[in-house]
């Protein structure tokens, strides 16, 4: 995973503008917000499912800095004062804290369409497919995705929702761009038959709302500085969680369903994978 | 031109999401923003260099859209209190007054996403063309385009640039789109000599450059009323503008050279250029 890791942070920095080019406060403050050594579980997911079809490298790596770039620009505007108020984030001061408002909103605008004009930019072998990576990302980036989510995350303030709801939520915030990473990650290789791309989305479906769980059991067991970013802030916001719908032993029970049946939607796939199954486990055991 | 907006304006309409779609105050605040009577030059163009080419009307359609989906984006974020802090748009309340700045953050996001789900989502013939589009409009809206150029804006105030600094600005902030719609117009249609290519381009940079100048002079010269925005607002904010730079008469002769030189790029067009020309004469006389 390490090796993986460090091809993106490698390809992040290539396709980022460089610092000093104009206008270099935007760009110093996009290297800032996107070259921070997170965590990086959506490139990686989009390398293990590339895993499935033979995916080769310089294709992943563009579709994984791609989702990340995304990534990025969502934690930048969901940090500004406006909405969650973040000071701190992977253990450093936010964008709009290190930079000011206005340069973060406009560090976000421009990774979200540096993700798009990264993805049109490479050379796929196979342009229609490349339309479907580019459409799939869009939708999940928008407001019948992450951004959705985000919307109804913030009418939910205060209000207690239903598991439905909760899960309808954490589908969009976190779910769709967690889905199409794995998605593009297959796109990169050979094609799927129809059978086994149902399965993968059950897959990407199941690990997309685990993570949000396990998110949300840390955010209320573990400390500031092993999350790098202010702990216990879903419950001070009153934001509706797992934990505060079900508790936090049911949340775990919960959490350990969702394993295994993001496990048990790999089963077609046999030892091409394996590197998603260790995901999985990465994602159910992470610590921050 | 009227057929033209009224058909953009059926496109935007069926492309957003419908008002009451979950998440309902997020699709009710993106139609606010999208759907109020601009003057639509950007899709003018888009489908005005179509007829270069005798591009199709219906991804004419879908190519002034996303273009027209990246320009309101920009409206609702430049107008937020952290950028330019305006409380007057299209002579109605600007979205974050009339929803809140949380929402109309999350409005420009979706936006943008919007923008290129739905230039991705149609099935172009030529795939490889659509994906260069694509890239086109991703380049044109972020750090190297439009935001870049929002970006120095914010680092010009109080500051004196020389003519080629504000060109540059310019260029970017409103130039990059424009330039954009051009030239996705023209690739929606037969393809072009590189010549003609070239000749285009050099009408959609000076028609780019015009449109800014002639933005900078009502700027100083119309009412409140008649922008439906608020005027005098770039001098108020020590802004440099073309008529800070030159002075009212000599930025009106510098928009007259504009104007003759965009029209004689499109000489090697003839007949087919005519609404191109007279799209010209419009962003030249427009009194808002």
């Amino acid at each position: 995973m390490l090796g993986v890791q460090s091809q993106v942070e490698a390809a992040l920095a290539r396709s980022l503008p460089p610092a000093e080019a104009i206008p270099a406060r935007l760009h110093q403050a996009m290297r800032y917000a996107s070259l921070n050594g997170g965590k990086r579980v959506r490139p990686l997911l989009v390398f293990a499912a590339g895993e499935l079809g033979a995916a080769p490298p310089e294709r992943l790596q563009v579709a994984a800095s791609a989702v990340e770039l995304i990534h990025s620009y969502s934690l930048v505007h969901d940090d500004l004062p406006a909405m969650d108020d973040d000071t701190l984030r992977r253990g450093r001061p936010t964008c709009h804290v290190e930079f000011d408002e206005a340069t973060a909103l406009l560090v976000g605008d421009s990774l979200q369409s540096l993700a798009f004009e990264l993805l049109a930019g490479q050379d796929f072998a196979d342009r229609g497919r490349q339309v479907e990576m580019l459409r799939l990302l869009a939708r999940a980036s928008g407001s019948c995705g992450m951004a959705g989510g985000q919307a109804i995350d913030l009418e939910a303030v205060g209000k207690s929702l239903n598991q439905p709801e909760l899960e309808l939520m954490h589908a969009l915030k976190t779910g769709a761009l967690i889905r199409a990473a794995v998605l593009l990650g297959a796109l990169c290789g050979n094609a799927l038959s129809d059978a086994d791309s149902a399965a993968l989305d059950r897959f990407a479906k199941r690990a997309g709302l685990l993570f949000q769980v396990v998110d949300d059991i840390l955010d209320c067991t573990a400390s500031t500085a092993t999350l790098g970013k202010t702990a216990g802030k879903d419950a001070a916001a009153e934001k509706p969680t797992y934990v505060s719908l079900m508790g936090l032993e049911r949340a775990r029970d919960f959490a350990g369903d969702l394993r295994r049946q993001a496990r048990e939607a790999l089963s077609p796939f046999g030892e091409r994978s394996r590197r998603l199954l260790e995901l999985t486990d990465f994602i159910t055991q992470r610590k921050f």
